[in-house]
């Protein structure tokens, strides 16, 4: 239905997660292809599994004393995913100046092609509810360790 | 598909209530009908109406010291609800023995058909996770308050 | 834990539709607030509510010949919405160039604060899987009727 | 918080698949437990693993000409699964008369404590819509092929 799209975002090579699933029936709506709003929960698989690799899931910032909301959600549709595919999500992390997560999505099909693209922000909040203007020590340690700056 | 069925439970009239709404795009799956897991989710609305008209909601349960996990799920499918459908979920109490709450579900369509019914049984856990042997003094007051006995 | 924001996008006053609902126990998270990705559901029932209202629903375009999939999804998250709140969504059209909708969803909780702002963009594709480069009759003449433009 | 559970049904050995994944952010609710309707999705979960593994999924059944809508869906609940938990489900079937399938899933976490138990019911409906009275050839062939009698 479109051409063959390039993605947005270099990935980080060293920095990179991929997690692979079905499509499920009940991913799918009425025009029998994934509905958009569920490629969010397929991007939070691939962040997950990206926090359990390199040792930031959400258990290692709160135990740090953070939680991470999001506060900004984009995402870019190219192709659909019928229900029954194989999709693979490969998760980066983007260069974000300040206080912040940037994490970066590429959904492909079993063809290789990239069917959606997307990205999260997150912020740090500290466990009274507050904004951190700076970024937090644990996180700064973390990416020295991982090599990402 | 299947001839009109009557429903399994007589419900306790002056404890009943109704929550109404539409068929979301997301509600329903590659074959246009509601995706049978997505009626838990209107049950969870009747129930929430429920709570919020006759004083039993989370909020009022967790102020006594308890939560109600559910610990039973039942549900009989008997026509399809479409995409853009009107429906209305018709909540009320099934009297029980001992420690628990169970509610009785009926889903109708705009023709007043039964769609499909259910009930929920939820046990009280203080919260320290312990499970209620005895009801609750709060949950007996409240029958009493709402003339369910 | 932030301070009150501004709206990004301006609305088209005569082309706007509110429609309000509860937060469901199924729509937050283990933090107690709404999910990110359960905002997409909630923009999906302005967009419905929409829909309806205006003559634009997926039917009204189905029936022309066309669907009208996300290619474009993009939420600003500025306050948590909780269990058990009241929330209203405000969905209007922004204008756009060439064969596409844009829509804008504003959410408000009951003291009127903005709590999350996006936008979904939606193409033409006709019943061949085709994308359409122009924008189809039926929906300019529509946008003339509504005195969109 | 319960004692161990014992499992209602015996699975059949030989006709029994298990598939295994975390529990996500976007399964849990705000006790931090899955939210009890998201096992429905992990049973569809397990029952196309099922289909897959033993040539019954939805395109093997379609491309004979029939659907299989769920009629009836039980489960009961025992132990909480918690946010990032690993979980099986294991998904085999009960001997059922008369045209229809009855799966049944086992959920258990890392312990192998039986967390949750279910079953579906569902039935034959041909592409007209109507329900099938006796069991389709193309089911009772694959029963043999199975050795499921």
């Amino acid at each position: 239905m479109r051409k063959r799209s390039t993605p947005k975002y270099k990935l980080v090579d060293h920095l990179t997660t991929t997690y692979e699933a079905h499509v499920s029936f009940h991913d799918a709506d009425p025009l029998g292809i994934v509905w958009h709003g569920n490629y969010v929960k397929f991007f939070e698989k691939g962040r997950e599994a990206f926090g359990r690799k390199h040792g930031l899931d959400y258990g290692d910032i709160y135990n740090n004393g953070y939680s991470t909301p999001v506060v900004h959600l984009e995402c870019d549709y190219k192709v659909s995913l019928r229900y029954g595919d194989v999709y693979r999500v490969v998760t980066s992390m983007v260069l974000a100046a300040g206080a912040k997560i940037i994490l970066v999505y590429q959904i492909f099909n079993e063809s290789d092609i990239l069917v959606c693209e997307g990205t999260t922000t997150q912020v740090f909040v500290n466990l009274d509810g507050e904004l951190a203007l700076y970024s937090p020590d644990f996180y700064e340690i973390w990416k020295k360790k991982v090599n990402f700056n």
